[in-house]
């Protein structure tokens, strides 16, 4: 099982994430994207992480998803990523962007634990300045839509609220 | 009832909220939070208030929502609050955020009137340059999941289109 | 039958609306709104048309887009139109907005063909800064309702995936 949340920001998209993990009855890991840079961020990880239950284990890793997923192979797992606009931009930075999509779709169709993978959804604003901005909302929105195209579920998160994107029939 | 109508800017959802306060039958108030301070919002507020038909009633209260509340109390009495983001903007440059929210919160909850809360979505483009700005979008999601949680009904309006994000159960 | 498909920056709404367009089984216009004005905006151009099959009678016009209607107003065609966003970005510069918008207006009441607009969802953002910007924002918003007033159906892409906002009842 695949699931795709999306939501703005603050919008609950995690939490509701991790709900959705935590009913699976699954070995919950919390694979995090973030790197504590700076002390705004610091202090947003720090936010994260208090609203989590003790039953997760915590990987950090920025870049290499497809290296992580590969660490936690086994369909007893349930695997969240968040998020992947903090992911997407480290790669932007690293210049390695297309590199590393391609090597996380590709261990995406291998895994056989469930993954749910939480995102901002940044492109309903005015179109940013700047060209790396651009990039940035460009292939984050052609990034959700590989996803939701590989996952079995999409939902979108707004004000806490779910709404249900994509359903696959389950078999 | 209490019902929550989010929206992006020039959504239509000031418009919708209105024609949900007016088919409750109910003596109509408006709770205005902007201020005229620059020509460009008079023109914004001058152009909501001639939207509106004559059966308002207008107040009009930038920051202390939970006392303009009190003084309508009563169960035969529709408040429609628009908007939500002005106010957040209001009182985080006036440093009592946290206060005017618990108060407002409170006085939600003690409240035998309906009250519509209309707000903007803001959530759903780039993360802002500012630590002020990124606080505002934070601190508005924010407000929008308790809000959500609070009401009985949430409606986002797109393209003046409402959809259902959630609908209690009536008794 | 009025279609109008709003979606974020790559929603995959360009897509969507080209294969509600090919299902129709019309003789197949693009009017694109787009002009390659910079290396950037060539790029992105190039990358839409790559993505289209060859049924496609292309036509582009910037601004005027009621006369480019009048000549394809036969019940036998489909006329896809992207983006009506940068349409308003084009108007806005120009100067002629109003006068644009109303003739597109009347042009679409008066038009036999089948229409799909696509459009961007800017609204959803942090209220951006500077005049002109918010007035790009402020009328976007208002168009779309309009727009929405006028079509049959209304369609929400996000991530790829259509949410169907309005579907007028077929008779």
């Amino acid at each position: 099982m695949k699931h795709l949340v999306l939501g703005g920001a603050r919008s609950g998209k995690s939490r509701y994430a991790e709900s959705c993990a935590e009913a699976t009855g699954k070995t919950l890991f919390y694979l995090a994207t973030a790197q504590a840079g700076d002390q705004e961020m610091s202090e947003r990880i720090a936010h994260h992480r208090q609203s989590r239950s003790s039953h997760w284990q915590l990987i950090e890793e920025p870049v290499a998803l497809h290296e992580a997923l590969a660490t936690m192979n086994h369909s007893e797992a349930c695997i969240l990523i968040d998020c992947l606009t903090l992911w997407l931009s480290n790669c932007l930075l690293l210049n390695n962007w297309e590199t590393m999509r391609e090597a996380f779709l590709s261990a995406l169709d291998r895994q056989s634990s469930d993954i749910i993978l939480v995102s901002n959804e940044v492109g309903h604003g005015m179109v940013p300045l700047g060209e790396l901005n651009r990039r940035f909302v460009d292939e984050s929105g052609r990034l959700h839509q590989s996803l939701a195209a590989h996952c079995d579920k999409v939902t979108l998160v707004t004000a806490g609220l779910a709404q249900t994107l994509k359903e696959a029939a389950t078999p």
